[in-house]
């Protein structure tokens, strides 16, 4: 069998239709036909290869929602005609340590799907059954794709770091992840600040559970806040006032990465020290954490909000999220 | 009733005997007749206004042993004649949240002994009763002192990140506060690795608890460790390999500084991304984890290396300490 796919053959580079043989279904894969994959920023720092680490020709697409069509033969916990996700991650080894301790998402040998493997801009996509998961029966399809990128690296760091439901929080970047941060805070229970660059996502912002909106960029106006906010989740890869944001934590504050930020961030010892606050990042989130968000999402009505758009124009969406940076998600329905 | 002290009448000054009269005794405040101090890093950098907030004349010391001498009308936990200690810290304000949590050192009106007071090189000093804890009589004068800065400083992280007997630790420095680093982390379980940038330093830092000995600036033998530390606790304030010591951390895995690194420490997001990694910074330590500490320290006969030097001579003592790094603690005894 053939799989469909859309492909830049170097960096930055039109995709184009391809073909491919995937070969001989591994044991402890599944082969999943798809029926909508989200857009991230990653997909767009690989196809343009800004990490150095792409391998072409490169397929891109990582919030996978497809109906599962052939399972390995080790694979026990899925069937096919099930409803599942996949994100960031195909595979892990299950046995180092980090696997072991239900830490797949850090497990150094663990690949991207779209780093030496073909992603979701296709019409079928295979990977290790561990990082495919039902998708509740209350979650649409094309708003589900993007928890399993977006989504649970959002919600893995509010589960790691015990956010609490008493804690004030803060969303940098009302984006792909952003917006879906907020939905999670607000149900969390939290009081949740919203920064953002973009006064047109204010009143979106507030509708997704935003208490408050302060300015992403406004050194001046995030210092007044503080010291007031338990944790700060940063969605966003720009250059910010760092030290702003420190200063508007609490103390025993953190100030969380997920944002692929790539300068240095100039950290001042003392703005950490005399409050006890942290500086953090972390990826995605494991199976289990996965669970947990897709059955909170399921109980809270919490999905992305999204524009689909074909597949054949994905080359044309790409250049949208790069340059129109919407607060929804743009979701590709496979047209072959 | 006159006081006796050394003080600076200006940045770096010679310190020279002054008498003050500390007025009336507060409600709060207890009066400490001094039979140690040791020196503190901290002080060099007050003393030289390396901070710019020091006032003068400036009496340096806040690793005070001594006998309660007096107690105010509202002090009832502390009688004349008990032997107690002091750190940093000489006021908090008791109501703030911080406070309010036990987290007295986080108290953004706590006030140190020797910034806008006279500090702990002189023959009496007063602090808050709320700073001043009894010292268990297995401990011995000279060496329990620096416990209330060095080692709260070192004793304070471990118990706020919860290290566990099973982790493996790195101590960065093996100074003031490294020495008693080692020896908590030794009494603790954990598997201890001395950064050090003296060769000269490793056999004493065996003897103090380390397991094994790594060069603290060579970027290369730190991060062929990695990642096999679970916390990396920095006592130095050199600007040091910092994207090889986050290499050296396991998933999970925490740098925490409490040397008063000056130069902002640039932070690759990535490197903390791909472990789920934390940076932070901790001042001191809470009254109640003084007493823990304070508890753990004469259960497994842990104290400073010390060697006594007359008060007197402070001004000699202090450029030693900035020019010989010494592994011992100087302390001050007065000789008015």
């Amino acid at each position: 069998m053939q799989f469909n796919a859309y492909a830049a053959e170097s960096a930055g580079a039109e995709l184009k239709p391809i073909e491919y043989d995937p070969g001989e279904l591994g044991r402890e894969e599944i082969q999943i036909k798809i029926e909508a994959c989200g857009i991230c920023h990653s997909d767009l720092s690989v196809w343009r290869n800004e990490w150095g680490n792409a391998a072409y020709p490169c397929v891109p697409g990582h919030e996978v929602v497809g109906i599962v069509e052939q399972v390995g033969g080790g694979v026990t916990h899925l069937q096919p005609g099930q409803r599942v996700g996949v994100g960031w991650f195909s595979h892990s080894c299950m046995t180092c340590d980090a696997c072991m301790a239900g830490d797949h998402n850090l497990c150094s040998s663990a690949q991207g799907i779209i780093l030496g493997r073909y992603g979701g801009f296709a019409d079928r996509v295979r990977v290790d059954a561990a990082w495919a998961n039902v998708i509740p029966d209350a979650l649409p399809t094309e708003g589900a794709g993007p928890l399993f990128c977006a989504g649970i690296t959002v919600f893995n760091p509010i589960v790691q770091f015990g956010v609490k439901p008493t804690d004030r929080v803060g969303v940098v970047g009302i984006g792909g992840l952003g917006h879906l941060a907020l939905q999670f805070l607000d149900a969390w229970g939290c009081e949740v600040t919203a920064f953002t660059s973009s006064p047109g996502k204010a009143d979106e912002a507030r509708r997704l559970g935003a208490d408050h909106i302060v300015s992403s960029r406004d050194a001046g106006a995030i210092q007044e806040l503080g010291p007031l906010l338990d944790f700060i989740l940063v969605t966003s890869n720009a250059s910010l006032p760092w030290d702003a944001y420190i200063g508007a934590l609490r103390p025993h504050g953190r100030l969380h990465l997920v944002g692929a930020v790539l300068k240095p961030i100039p950290v001042a010892m003392f703005s950490l020290l005399v409050g006890q606050k942290s500086i953090s990042a972390s990826p995605l989130g494991s199976p289990a954490t996965i669970r947990q968000m897709l059955d909170f999402a399921a109980r809270h009505n919490i999905a992305a909000n999204v524009e689909t758009v074909p597949l054949s124009k994905a080359t044309e969406a790409l250049h949208r999220l790069d340059t129109e940076q919407p607060a929804q998600r743009l979701v590709l329905v496979p047209d072959f």
